[in-house]
């Protein structure tokens, strides 16, 4: 076995993806090691970036790094833990950003020239959060042209010769890699769930608004989502939760609500195992690896809804059907501005593929848009319904693996219906196929995150057990 | 009367303020000229150069100004005209950008050393929105530092010792001056009404969103609202209707729905008297004029609602005595974000007033904020009761005319209540105390923008009668 996985290293660097392993300790999980001594932010920073050292000319999970700032950052944590004063519960921590976030000491290029070397002028609302409590902030993560157009140079960890995902690409190789922990992502479509998915890691994707978008560059008001990307479900709560604190979520929404650490694991009475479109594209094995699952868990004692047993589930069901127009309406017709200022500033700028979505965006009408908002109104409203019934949702994060190649990053069915409710998910790296990870969905009801996660700390365990 | 004008000129440098006064032709009324060939947009742009030749010096209504930049949009547009291809109905008209609004050809400052030279890599929504339709940007106009803390060095056209209002103190002052014909501003409680009131021009906050902020430096997103400033109604709405017919609202606003033109006059079968708090510091002459025009508008046949005679105009004056501490704290908790961001990176330099009202907010509790949007709910739904009975509400747009002194912008207290109701406002230049303009105030309901317009400019023209 050693020997095959040496000779696979040059495809493989980090091996075969095992949904039965146990995560490595969370970042938050090591502080009474830093209290005590035994262990320090630097020493941890230093394990990142040997990590980064081995990995990133292969994976290339980042569009810069800044190693000199990081070492005096997690220097400043260390003397903290050592005068006993850490300013937070994640001080110390290394995080991954995006490079659609504002950041004041490296450039934000969006993956686009329009941006090249771009600096802004201050940290976005996250970033200040995260430096707010002695977060370390070792780089920008790669991310696809202005998280929605051309894809990055960044491969998938478990197999070089497949993307990674998008658009939060950087974030969720680089989790995945150990390069840091915890790494954050945005979503608009399907950009937290799907990388994280691919790559084995955990993607959690809070309720719209919960953490504050400012400072981030907008795509579609409606469904831009900030949240994070993370090797453990207890730094990817940590962390949104710990920004939410500082900087509140996109006013008026006050921000993610609930306890500063994991919530503890909670047994689910009620799932609904939910059917999506999507679900045509999934293979038999990919499919079997599902319902397995499923059957486990409904022989622990969870009563599982589907579209056969509850007309509430069916009835959403029906009116996710239409899902996808209804999103593409939206978010292509919240995006005029910018991209028409960039087209016009920046003639021929803009890849192919943003450049086709920004002229179906202005072939739109108001009319389309309102109706398409008319109609996400139902599904929310829908989605609200089976709060009353169940305690959240399964399903897959995509239809199977990573496809090969870097230029697609893969398909958003498994994804986009749940941007749209603004209701929270999270993906948990507990389903395979052939050595590659998929994601085992889980998605809650809009502001009841701490919920969610309850219940998907509790499946997490159970696909362990 | 000459020889007392021209010793004058030095503090009064555009004479004496009469609220009968009929205003010059809109921009967009010249528009035919411009089609026949007997004005130019470029002939047009040099009278405001003229102006702002003359003026600039004493008023210092512009923080930049790129005069070779808009020669050439304006002669770009000349050429349109005269090949009868004008891009827009606001094709050549010039436009005052505030500094707080992000242009890509010149800097954007926000009155901050923070921001010194600082260049944005776009245009604005509202930016964009204007160059698509072929307007024409002199420059930026001086703003409050970011929209809220200390004053700019901009004067009052009308008495050069006293301050032309904040925030929007350029656009409303080159406006008054006749610089420009109209200028944006934004109002977070009182930046677009009570500058253009004090300097004697019409200020109208439409509805919340409903003009695209994308690209504008936020201060509270409850609250933040595009508008314009302009010499006349119809210039006023044509601009603000244009921008929104390019880039809608600020997702997933729609954006400002009616014509592209001002809406006809229209007599309101009945109006509320708002009487709020702000009143108590109204002196007699100006509540005797205030008086005296509403016994007039009585008197034409209009039906007058006020907390005597309505038991549902008396429950929303309730509630409005606490708008100022709800607004304070909405607006305090969502601007945490920048301005703690910036106190840390550049300390010492924002202002004492901005750095107090930062400290304010981090002092406040996520239970207060939302106590205060819940109070706001009840407020806009007491609104909202109110349509089902009147066309719309008066009230004074200030407590009296421009204070003397620029350090003090105003008191806020006749605009911040309409500002926290998301509902549209427009101050009306027909009032006046001693040569100084006071405005007249009429506000409207939510997204019925055009319904206000209509009995707005009824009223405006009931007042020259």
């Amino acid at each position: 076995m050693t020997s095959k996985k040496q000779s696979a290293d040059d495809i493989h660097p980090i091996g075969v993806f095992d949904p039965k392993r146990t995560p490595p300790p969370a970042f938050v999980d090591r502080v009474p090691a830093f209290l005590n001594g035994s262990e320090t932010p630097r020493g941890f920073l230093e394990k990142c970036l040997e990590r980064i050292g081995a990995l990133e000319p292969a994976v290339a999970a980042f569009a810069h790094l800044d190693v000199d700032a990081a070492r005096a950052e997690a220097d400043a944590s260390t003397a903290r833990y050592a005068a006993n004063r850490p300013l937070s519960p994640i001080d110390g921590c290394p995080v991954g950003v995006k490079d659609i976030i504002e950041t004041a000491d490296m450039p934000t290029q969006m993956n686009s020239p329009i941006f090249d070397h771009w600096q802004s002028n201050r940290d976005a609302a996250c970033v200040f959060a995260l430096r707010h409590g002695g977060a370390v902030v070792p780089g920008k993560t790669v991310t696809t042209e202005f998280a929605t157009g051309a894809s990055g140079p960044t491969r998938n960890p478990y197999d070089l010769a497949r993307t990674p995902g998008g658009s939060s690409s950087g974030s969720a190789a680089a989790t995945a890699a150990s390069m840091v922990p915890v790494a954050l992502g945005t979503q608009t479509a399907g950009s937290i769930v799907r990388p994280a998915a691919y790559c084995g890691v955990y993607g959690y994707k809070p309720t719209h608004a919960a953490l504050n978008i400012g400072g981030i560059h907008p795509l579609s008001l409606s469904h831009d989502t900030l949240g994070t990307i993370a090797g453990t479900m207890a730094d990817a709560w940590a962390i949104a939760h710990y920004i939410a604190s500082v900087v509140g979520g996109t006013p008026p929404h006050p921000g993610l609500d609930g306890p500063a650490a994991l919530p503890d694991a909670r047994k689910p009475e009620t799932l609904v195992r939910l059917c999506t479109d999507g679900w045509r594209a999934v293979d038999d094995p990919m499919r079997q690896d599902f319902e397995t699952t499923l059957d486990r868990i409904a022989a622990s004692g969870v009563r599982i809804l589907d579209r056969g047993n509850s007309r509430t589930v069916a009835d959403l069901e029906s009116l996710l059907e239409d899902v996808d127009e209804i999103a593409r309406t939206i978010s292509a017709y919240e995006r005029r501005w910018p991209f028409a200022e960039y087209a016009k500033r920046h003639p021929g700028q803009l890849s192919a593929m943003a450049q086709e979505r920004l002229d179906a965006a202005l072939a739109m009408t108001r009319g389309e848009f309102l109706d398409a908002l008319a109609r996400q109104s139902e599904i929310r409203a829908q989605v609200d319904a089976i709060a009353d019934i169940a305690d959240g949702f399964v399903t897959l994060t995509a239809a199977g693996p990573a496809p090969l190649g870097l230029e697609n990053t893969g398909n958003r069915s498994f994804q986009i219906f749940w941007t749209l409710t603004a209701a929270p998910c999270i993906t948990l790296p507990r389903l395979a196929v052939d050595g590659m990870p998929v994601g085992l969905q889980v998605l809650g009801f809009r502001d009841r995150d701490a919920d969610m996660m309850a219940v998907a700390r509790w499946l997490d365990d159970f696909c362990l057990s």
